[in-house]
């Protein structure tokens, strides 16, 4: 019923995570009425990421080196590496400040039901980087997921092989948490992971 | 901290209305690491529309041709004019099978806070269109909001001038309506709009 290149736009804004048909109609409408200039812009961002960006050969990130800057920074701790699921996480972990060793991506998860298993991650790659001779601990931050467990859980087996030292983020109450509002799961674990206090 | 051309995209999803930092950055990686194809028919889509779209000679909505396919038809009652917002609110318009007529879809409303006027809407089109000799009747179907109510009674008042019939969308209970869940100010309305049974 809309004009063919309208009706192209709506169904190729489809393509983006959480857009459904009505909101990519509403964003389709918006481009073209209010907002011709951003959709020019969309549309060449979106070349120039998809023609300049790579992998790094390291952390398996997006980069526009082979090597991107902080796996080459000489400010990181080469012994320390964390394991997370996507670019996002990395962020987060990043924005602690908490973190000075250097990361790998694994730009997924296992999950069977998508049909991902050790394979399609491509651990081997990551094997290679955790065996390279200068990492000494590995650790783990996929998410508190199913998915993300059972991909710790996988790569911990992998590495304890190899002699590696393997750990994962502590679980418990969040800073600030008031215990009313933490969930019943959080809480168990929190008390089986409970610290003493003046140690 | 995100290479440049990954920064470049994330910013440029922002133009989508309902968009902000995370959700530009969740879709960025999405297209980026599992739908390159949807990212490049994007580009495409976004390229094709913004070349190929008019805006229709009679109605002021999107289309291919000069004057698009609705109002060539002969199928459709030239008689009647139901003047509309958006694209959006003409299509729900045309869902519900209820209307003949054509449409002028004004492509926003007066909104003073907005900085959109009289003059920004456009409304000496619309009057010209309304005053062609053989629109009879004008059928406001703005929102009931106070941009869309102002904008009716504003258009209203010019064409009333003129001698054209103008109608409004009837206002009330909706279709399936339990009285408990309407709000109060619809059922007020719906008490001063109610109607003689089998009259």
């Amino acid at each position: 019923m809309a004009p063919r290149p309208l009706e192209g736009l709506i169904q190729a804004l489809r393509c983006l995570p959480g857009v459904g048909p009505k909101s990519a109609q509403r964003m389709a409408y918006h481009l073209l009425q209010h907002d011709r200039k951003g959709a020019e812009m969309l549309a060449a961002a979106l070349g120039h990421a998809l023609q300049d960006l790579l992998r790094c050969q390291r952390c398996n990130t997006f980069s526009e080196k082979e090597v991107c800057e902080r796996c080459q920074s000489p400010r990181r701790d080469p012994t320390l590496l964390c394991v997370v699921e996507t670019p996002v996480d990395l962020n987060m972990m990043e924005q602690t400040l908490a973190y000075q060793g250097l990361y790998y991506v694994l730009m997924g998860r296992i999950s069977p039901l998508d049909g991902h298993g050790p394979r399609q991650l491509g651990l081997e790659h990551l094997m290679a980087r955790a065996l390279d001779g200068v990492v000494e601990e590995v650790i783990l931050a996929t998410n508190y997921t199913n998915e993300g467990e059972a991909t710790a859980h996988y790569i911990s087996s992998l590495l304890a092989e190899k002699g590696l030292k393997v750990s994962r983020l502590a679980r418990g109450v969040p800073v600030g948490g008031e215990l009313e509002f933490v969930d019943s799961g959080t809480l168990a674990q929190a008390f089986r992971e409970r610290r003493a206090v003046m140690k």
